[in-house]
């Protein structure tokens, strides 16, 4: 194999590809980059069996074949090397000169045929959205996935279609995350989970721009991103997703309207008493139109008055902060409505419309 | 005591005696930042007990008193409190309130009389130079400090002064590392062994402009630092330095000239092949206005030719690439010289007025 590209394609191509390499495994094969250059174009692949990306790279092929580099060392040498031609030649025992002026690497490569494939994806069932709005949904959604494994489907997203409206949720059993967007068109009803690494990973390599289009397509295990010279195909999480509709509730006795940057910053500012893995509450007390929020450890107290307008009865409510601070973060609205029933209840961080719907579970105190 | 101060003001004041806050020590006062308005003006003072900062703090006193409070949580108030006045008081039981606008923190401080108060230091015998100086001097030579205490005297750098010269010197026993600055005025010889910790916060803190001065104070046990409207003092390390004169020469048997940036740019790439803590060298091969450059491992190799302008003999010699990088890399000038002896001589990275020396030493290969 022998491939000419200039050294920002590559690492533009290296960068997307390496967001599906796994940091560990016991199958070295998964630790490659797939360079295959068999066919006529020149394409990157990386795969950890869960999550798989295929990019095609710019470049010329002077002499067909594949090879698979260990893609952490591939990355860096391209990373290193000056701006301009990169020559890349492999001989049938896997030796790989790569050249780049009057630079000369040599490493050793592996048998592009032991590299595991992405599954063949059918192309039909897709939906379209732009890639600033695929970013955002996630960004707006993905903190409330639960971290570890002991629920598997905790750990992913629900993405669900019906007619021409895309809703994504996650939940972790201290809350729940709902974005609601139009599509430009209807498609038959969908229902799936997708792993969070999934949806992390394919965020960093979205462009973000409202122009840039994604289309997505769903199979019976299988969901795949296809956008601009690039495939991201990954495995779904099987199962039922949680019933999330009977646990919303738009009744409420107390309705707060508030200046978001206020609160956030408020709320950040208490974090300051709250320790890793320290439970401690932030109580909100609501009456005559002002918010007062009150936090105390053992290092130390704060107290703080919001103006609020305030419609319905007084509260007095605690919540952990982290969780107030992940959903008011990626609201971009500059007032926010929150609802709230009772001190045990729930309260919703939602707007008019219910394009997003933020329920946070309250904690006890005492006092 | 009571006092007002804007939230810059403080966040400025307390990112500078930061630097002197132990990251861990048995001794919980030295945790704390001490607010010192029992004068006429407000001094913020943190003090390892090896290097100390005090700073004066715009802002009124409303109370004359003082108290100490823990650094982190102090830092990280002021940090997250709205760009707006600030009010610190506390009460005879060290309780202290900090309030910026409709925020209140309740936090426990402790008696300032427990704080250890930064050594008196004789102001006579000074030298004055440009922040700018100090700062650049500091970075290019602190990278060859010894990292650990085995030699003590290694993990400090030589100050030394005589005329209107001062000469700043740091070596690791792999490699020496010289600074000359000419000063505006003439002074007494003096020469004393400065922390390298203190050196490197103290370069944090300067504001590198030419136009600001700093103020240098030395005494038996002491440095002192002073510029803007702060102080900052160290102990000196005790005993002898190295007798580095007799390790330098100005014989050689090959000298090259070569563009900086290439050389660093490619031995950088060499690094690829190295790992953590293996002394694989990189192989340097001159003749011919060339100098090939070669490095292999088990992961593999890589070679490269630079064009270099030669006076003298061809040489064959090897490094650690790291020491080749840390030196080049803090030299400003385009094009460096570089001096050889043998292939078991250190070689020395000069300019004709020597206002920089690197000596580095060669390490053995075989083949």
């Amino acid at each position: 194999m022998k491939i000419v590209c200039q050294k920002a394609d590559l690492q533009k191509s290296v960068t997307i590809v390496m967001k599906a390499v796994p940091s560990k495994t016991t199958m070295p094969i998964l630790e490659c980059i797939l360079i295959d250059a068999s066919s006529n174009e020149i394409k990157f692949t990386a795969n950890d069996m869960e999550l798989g990306i295929e990019t095609v790279v710019t470049g010329t092929i002077l002499e067909k074949g594949q090879i698979a580099l260990d893609a952490k060392l591939f990355s860096e040498i391209i990373r290193k090397l000056p701006d301009n031609e990169v020559v890349i030649s492999s001989d049938n025992r896997y030796n790989t000169l790569i050249t780049c002026e009057k630079a000369k690497f040599n490493i050793m490569g592996k048998d592009g045929e032991d590299f595991s494939y992405l599954p063949f994806i059918e192309r039909e069932n897709s939906i379209t959205i732009s890639q600033f709005t695929l970013k955002e949904i996630i960004r707006q959604t993905i903190f409330s996935i639960a971290a570890n494994d002991t629920n598997k489907i905790m750990t992913g997203e629900l993405f669900e279609i019906s007619g021409s409206t895309l809703k994504v949720t996650s939940l972790d059993g201290h809350r729940i995350s709902i974005r609601k967007i139009e599509l430009k068109d209807g498609y038959s009803d969908k229902k799936v989970i997708v792993p969070g690494k999934t949806l992390t990973e394919i965020s960093k390599i979205l462009s973000g721009e409202l122009d840039d289009l994604v289309d997505i397509y769903f199979t019976e295990n299988h969901i795949l991103f296809e956008f601009d010279q690039t495939l991201v195909v990954s495995r779904l999480i099987e199962g039922n997703y949680f019933r999330v509709d009977q646990m919303l509730s738009n009744d409420y006795d107390t309705k707060i309207t508030v200046n978001k940057r206020y609160l956030l910053d408020c709320i950040d500012r208490a974090t300051l008493f709250v320790k890793e893995g320290d439970k401690r509450p932030i109580i909100m007390n609501i009456s005559d139109d002002v918010m007062e929020l009150k936090i105390s450890s053992q290092i130390g107290s704060m107290d703080e008055i919001i103006d609020v307008a305030l419609e319905g009865k007084d509260i007095r409510i605690g919540f952990n902060p982290r969780f107030l601070i992940d959903a008011l973060r990626v609201i971009d609205d500059e007032q926010v409505d929150i609802y709230f029933m009772n001190p045990k209840a729930p309260c919703f961080i939602r707007n008019q419309e219910e394009t997003y719907i933020y329920l946070i579970l309250p904690v006890n105190f005492i006092g």
